[in-house]
């Protein structure tokens, strides 16, 4: 139930140590991880990865760094207001579209905003914005750009394995992921996905320098990484991109919507209320449920992690009445229904009043 | 002999997945980290420190986004040369002092420097470069900047606990190093130390989102991590920072010097010569050896690596006849005469002429 999620065989080859980065021996397994990340997410020859010693965040540092001004981007949640801060960071000439958290991006406001003057060159937008659950229409917003020549940049760190992000057909020109999460690996590395067109114009300089994606590609294009790599997490990485090949893209997302579908199932079957969302809004990996009134979710997570179950506490959440329920990295649905139970009755305990103290009752 | 070498060791705690990096159970785990680091470094209480999720080279842009300019810096090889390039990608007022690759930096040519008009504010340098071997006089030149009130930058990612770098005496004012290394724990995280009333001070924007030091440093204080963590590498971080303390800092740096010293005889027995160096410049962790003519080195790191052992091969250091010979991060000394035996078989055998083929010999 955490965001950061790592399942139990995504520890394979970890225990791999003792090669660098600059061995050759190395060579054939990054270009084995980034060819299977392109693939993975629906890719095909056209498009290429730049893999990344950093988590999801730095990828989409790196990806925006190569966006080209003016960027109009669509701002309803944390993850996407952290896009704005990004590239106000970087000195990119930003416009937001705000839409309201919890409401469906409405594609021909969208549209509005993309043929508005100064035309804006890059469209940049998160998938599945984690603090909300809210799903983007990500391949009507791309259609969309694509017929008006707009370069899309998809933050698609939350979404990654559980929503296919359409690459190649009417998917974004360029998407940042992680290895945690949809991927299934252990976190700590992440990757840049982009046409390979636009990898190799990326202008340098706007990412700073570990970030710079144009000088990382070029890099590990002629076969040998930039920087220093995290060698036992890349060879794990490589395993779980084998296992996400083998399960094949289209049978994880399903598996991702089988899992949202009985969590949503469970939680009502405990009297709990999902927050509304329009269908198309409703993500495969994060569930916002309406808090019971008075209930304090900060101690309902201490309880559960005393059980050993970890739950995520916002407190911007919090302070507007809701919860959200994260099932990224490959929860075991068995554990749903004892999780389900802890929680109701963590929730539950907060609800009952207090029995008198002793001494002070009258008959 | 890899400079990013990882001892098995190392591996403990990386199988302890389902933890979030706001986990409340992670709190204490991070504080421990953070305060570890320091106290491996030989800081007191004055000094903080902020820990992140990429390499050292993170780090060290994430130091150096905090520099106040004029920056000065120390130019003597690859890595310092790697400096000048972060802080022009972050727009600081550079000025470089060039010092010849296998020279000792001179004090008293930095002094001159440092008193130069304008007056630095600071002054960046390499403790260990990496491509030479090369120890730059640390305390010397930090009492020197300190004594003309210029903050002292240090990228130390190569002499991480193989050199003390004096933190608190007269060590730098700010240190960067990583997770892999002479820290020997595994790669993929690196730490920024420093005085806390710079950290508290550091202005944000330079580094970017990810790597600014000044916004990582109030979100850890306040017991959160501002960017996912991967928490099974930083759970490996501390179960090597526990070792590291158990062994003493200076029981580590004096475990460097030996195995350094066993290593600099075997290569002269065996018959090669060391690049010359001051006695002050020596490293504890790379020697630079002076390449036969006419050897190959990527031949002979190919066939090393054959035999599982891993070297390190650059371009730069082929070209002017010299190879150099990490053995960061724990090497077993038992096994150095096995690899300098595999080492002179390799070079020797590019050196004995070929023996003619058969059907030309004449009597």
């Amino acid at each position: 139930m955490t965001p950061s999620g790592v399942n139990r065989p995504a520890t394979d080859g970890l225990a791999s140590p003792g090669m660098s980065h600059r061995s050759p021996r190395f060579v054939p397994i990054l270009k084995d991880v980034r060819n299977r990340v392109v693939r993975c997410l629906g890719g095909d020859e056209r498009y290429g990865s730049v893999l990344l010693g950093t988590s999801g965040t730095g990828a989409v540092e790196a990806m925006m760094g190569a966006a080209r001004d003016p960027v109009l981007i669509i701002e309803n949640g944390r993850y996407s207001r952290r896009l704005t801060a990004i590239a106000a960071a970087q000195g990119h000439e930003v416009r937001s579209l705000h839409v309201e958290d919890f409401d469906l991006i409405d594609e021909a406001t969208v549209g509005r905003a993309l043929a508005a003057s100064p035309r804006p060159r890059t469209l940049a937008l998160v998938h599945c914005e984690t603090t909300t659950g809210v799903l983007a229409p990500l391949q009507g917003i791309c259609g969309l750009a694509a017929g008006l020549g707009v370069n899309t940049m998809v933050d698609a760190v939350g979404s990654v394995g559980a929503h296919s992000p359409g690459l190649g057909q009417t998917g974004p020109d360029w998407l940042a992921a992680g290895s945690g999460k949809g991927t299934e690996a252990i976190p700590g590395l992440s990757f840049v996905v982009a046409r390979r067109s636009l990898l190799a114009d990326a202008e340098p300089g706007r990412a700073g320098y570990l970030l710079d994606v144009g000088r990382n590609w070029k890099a590990q294009e002629a076969g040998a990484a930039a920087h220093t790599l995290p060698i036992p997490l890349v060879v794990a990485l490589n395993e779980a991109l084998r296992r996400w090949e083998s399960e094949t893209p289209a049978a994880r997302e399903r598996r991702y919507t089988r899992t949202a579908t009985a969590l949503r199932k469970g939680l009502q079957e405990h009297g709990f209320e999902i927050v509304p969302l329009h269908e198309e809004a409703r993500s495969n990996v994060v569930i916002p449920v309406v808090l019971p009134l008075g209930v304090d979710f900060a101690q309902v997570q201490a309880e559960l992690v005393e059980r050993d179950m970890e739950v995520y506490y916002s407190e911007d959440a919090q302070a507007r009445g809701y919860f959200v329920l994260a099932h990224i990295g490959g929860v075991d649905p068995d554990a749903f229904e004892e999780f389900l139970r802890a929680l109701t009755t963590s929730c539950r305990a907060q609800l009952t009043p207090a029995l008198p103290q002793g001494g002070e009752c009258r008959a």
